[in-house]
């Protein structure tokens, strides 16, 4: 997506072999225009797929999962809860997850009310890069019978394994943008196809 | 707000003396057309001032500053990050805030660069009832030496001192709902003026 590869090589900061930070437009201050915009363009990517619901985990997932859901004419928006510090009760499907971004296992969850068999659920999160973060809600899913009908982010770290490992299990994935690796503080762009 | 009294009033789960959930559609699962609306009346409150930015604290005041935001137009939105577990880097603003529902002191911050001086902020929280979080925003908009042209909520706890000290300190402070008690199990609204 123009827009996002436009402020990814702007305003983007690499960091080391592998940290995109992406602080000023998504990660901490949203840039609201271009999060509306994707939400569109994921929107137009699943518009041919019944969707019940919009599933992400807090907190810079919720910001675009919010336009996904408005795109979708205003469909619900759950977000996992990352354990031990919510109250949510204790009627939850639960999964854990590694994060990269903070090297500590996390435990997210979502209560049980929320996801109902058969529900057609559309993941979203604003970064793939190992993978994790999906697999952890695909994994909610499957525990509430619900169906996942693909996943779709902002940015996909090309060069971790995630959207390779998720594509090879058949999930539809969709990025908007690919980052292929960083060379000198420069964040390198998987050209668009 | 009509469409927020009834939500809280079909959906709201009042528990012992003081918590109010609303994880139905405004904590853990999101009702978008909601969030939305909601973020078209607390644009109609403060229409007639200057923002240039919305203020939040991650994660449930996300989503209704983003509509916020979008009501302005697509002002950014900068929320604040509950400190220890993000890479946000030190070059920040910091306030300490007492979380009510998790009953424990957390460190906020805001990156430096978002924030700057002059810059005129309105906070967007999903909740007002001791007013901690609001209090530490506004801290952290003083060191920045930007102007905060008021708060807005969505769900005031009336019969805790938040709102009453921050209306008091002259700030202008919407809540979109006002919660005055829980009597056995039940969220006893205020009227609406």
């Amino acid at each position: 997506m123009k827009e996002l590869r436009q402020a990814i090589e702007q305003q983007g900061i690499g960091i080391g072999k592998d940290i995109v930070k992406v602080d000023s437009f998504l990660n901490h201050r949203i840039d609201v225009k271009l999060a509306t915009d994707m939400g569109q363009e994921i929107y137009r990517a699943f518009q041919g797929e019944a969707v019940d619901c919009i599933l992400t985990v807090e907190a810079s997932g919720i910001a675009v999962a919010i336009t996904v859901a408005q795109a979708f004419g205003n469909i619900p928006v759950v977000f996992a809860k990352k354990s031990g510090h919510s109250n949510v009760g204790t009627d939850v499907y639960q999964a854990n997850v590694y994060s990269f971004t903070h090297q500590q296992m996390n435990s997210i969850c979502v209560s049980r009310s929320f996801l109902t068999e058969g529900m057609k659920v559309l993941i979203v999160d604003d970064f793939l890069a190992n993978g994790e973060a999906i697999e952890g809600l695909l994994s909610i899913c499957r525990q509430a019978r619900s169906v996942p009908v693909g996943a779709a982010v902002c940015v996909e770290k090309g060069f971790q394994g995630g959207g390779k490992r998720l594509r090879a299990s058949g999930l539809k994935v969709i990025s908007l943008a690919v980052v292929d690796g960083i060379e000198n503080g420069h964040i390198v762009l998987r050209k668009e196809e």
